[in-house]
């Protein structure tokens, strides 16, 4: 009897993993991948729960799948129409925290899987590598599942990530890459002052808009194949100076930047000190650029694995996806470095919103786009 | 018998007149002038004490002179070598609160104005317009004073205000007039939204980045006949975003303009306004710029009234004064709504700093210079 999604997707909600915490969801699927075969392990660093399960011979040519657990926590409880770790169905609709993001997609690839191998064992294995921290910092999850796999020769050939990427409708959009983020934290340091002799001072305020206008002046870039331009933003900036007649010896900056492959992290960073030196250089205001990089931008180009994923999207959804690099980071960041990766999923329309939900169709859906991937692949 | 002017200024600052209290320190001078003969009139007004002392005919020719018992705030009292409010005098010098910033100043002309009308009393008069508040809101001070005086008809043909003018040597700078000062408090009003879909937000800190290069891009001008060039400093800005990946509704920036008589407060604003106006049509972003105008810059040329009291400099320290309009703010920015102003004063090294302190000879000096102006004046 085929393993339901839905159901299995209300018993994930009814754990109450808001992250980091486990919530039983790990041990629930513990015990149905185990049922059916597969190998569990608990890939457990630092307090961070992850489950590891492979069916199938190591080392055999391996479909994985990876997704998380853990969700964000639920905001105003009261503001909630249901519990929003009920789990309840209304009128085709599953409400609850994780409905979209993810422990809709957790569930349909852990029921293609389970379904594939007790009906129709393939050539080959099935990895399922799922982690307990996604939403949160990130160090101890995914990375902790694929240093572990590393380690002990575990490996995927192909790996599909479940994250919700359709924007409106079910079927319209996969990822085959994503772009990249760092972020500068910016400090500038330069000598106080009165405002009403500038030449006795060095207003890091002056140096900072110098910087920040050239950093912001021109677009990066104007995209490239299969990525949007880049974009960077300013998000803050703070000197908390409370009086009009005094030049402050420093100020802050933060800048985000999401970047496409025709940079990395390192062109960067060694522009955005380029600019701040030459600032530097003229202003005599130092500055600490304080660079921290999230993740490269990643692309899996289109190829015979990106080609099976999409035809298993259209033939179950009517809708031919397109490929898309858009939105912010996934686990995907991670993955890219061990094998091709992809990423498919449903409509995310109210993930990390009050009233999280999904229309049961899709997740029979989304199990349907998964498991005739699984065949297609071990055809 | 010639009244002692660093005595006066030692009792003085044994009156702790901390902005904005009287301290005793008016009550004092009222005593002094009375009994030489002046007319003293307490000019209140919400709390402030005021000090208006006349001797000699109402609508006489009169010679006025400008100053303030208030002094700012000791600071670290620990940091002191001598008590602030002790008056000490160690060594020919001074010690104390308001011994450069202006007690001495007060001092000095009430002891030269003393000694004229009693000693060789004039054909006019003397007025003396003393505040308890300049170093304070200045709101109800000088400008009490003032308003006063026209209300009541009493006016002076020429002011002297006796802030402290010299940047280094006795005698070397006296103040023929001063930039005017204005700040804008900016606030700038975007869209927040998510840093890696810059297109769906409007960025409030790129908008404000724009204006501010533009405002701080090129000097405002490169000086006039008797004034420095005007300038332009950003004090703060501030948004307090602490999520790097959340562009931000609002941000606020603060700068402040002295600027000279190329300029106005008006035509400061219209250019501020004209230019945020550019950046919002550009942008989306909307901006309150919020002007707030401390005073006009104002200029008393070089003519009988300037040449008179360098006369008096010169002759009295040896030195030839510079006619300056450098350095912030003073009361005289209101007088000069009044009569022609002029200011001049001893060293200033030391005010608003702990171990605020004066060489007593200075202080003498400065009585010598006020007095002899006063002479020539009446002459």
């Amino acid at each position: 009897m085929p393993l339901d999604p839905v159901k299995l997707t209300a018993d994930l909600i009814r754990c109450p993993s808001v992250t980091p915490g486990e919530g039983g969801a790990l041990v629930l699927l513990a015990e149905v991948l185990s049922r059916a075969g597969f190998a569990c392990t608990r890939v457990d660093r630092n307090g961070i729960a992850n489950l590891f399960a492979r069916w199938g011979a190591k080392g055999a040519k391996t479909f994985g799948f990876n997704g998380h657990t853990d969700v964000v926590p639920v905001g105003d409880a009261a503001a909630w129409t249901h519990d929003p770790f009920g789990g309840e169905i209304h009128d085709g609709v599953l409400w609850g925290r994780g409905a979209t993001d993810m422990k809709s997609g957790v569930a349909a690839f852990v029921a293609a899987a389970v379904d594939l191998v007790t009906e129709a064992p393939p050539e080959g294995a099935v990895i399922l590598a799922i982690t307990g921290d996604e939403e949160g910092a990130g160090r101890d999850g995914t990375r902790a599942l694929l240093d572990w796999m590393a380690a002990t020769g575990e490996a995927m050939s192909v790996c599909l990530v479940g994250e919700p990427t359709c924007p409106e409708v079910m079927g319209e959009m996969m990822k085959i890459g994503r772009r990249g983020s760092m972020t500068f934290y910016i400090e500038a340091t330069g000598v106080q002052g009165h405002a009403a002799y500038p030449h006795r001072a060095k207003n890091p305020l002056h140096a900072l808009i110098d910087l920040l206008g050239q950093m912001t002046g021109a677009p990066l870039d104007t995209g490239t194949a299969h990525f949007d331009p880049s974009t960077l933003q300013v998000t803050t900036i703070d000197c908390g100076n409370p009086a009009n007649n005094v030049i402050p010896a420093k100020a802050r900056a933060t800048v985000n930047i999401r970047f496409n492959d025709a940079h990395s992290a390192a062109s960067l960073i060694a522009w955005g000190e380029g600019l701040a030196a030459e600032v530097s250089a003229a202003t005599g205001v130092s500055f600490a650029m304080n660079p921290e990089v999230s993740g490269e931008s990643f692309l899996t180009p289109p190829g015979a694995f990106v080609a099976l994923v999409a035809r298993a999207v259209e033939a179950e959804t009517g809708v031919k996806p397109v490929l898309s690099t858009s939105g912010g980071t996934s686990d995907a960041r991670f993955v890219k470095d061990h094998c091709p990766v992809l990423e498919f999923g449903l409509v995310g329309r109210t993930m990390h919103q009050v009233d999280e939900r999904i229309e049961v169709a899709q997740i029979e859906t989304l199990k349907r786009v998964y498991a005739r991937a699984l065949r297609e692949y071990f055809a």
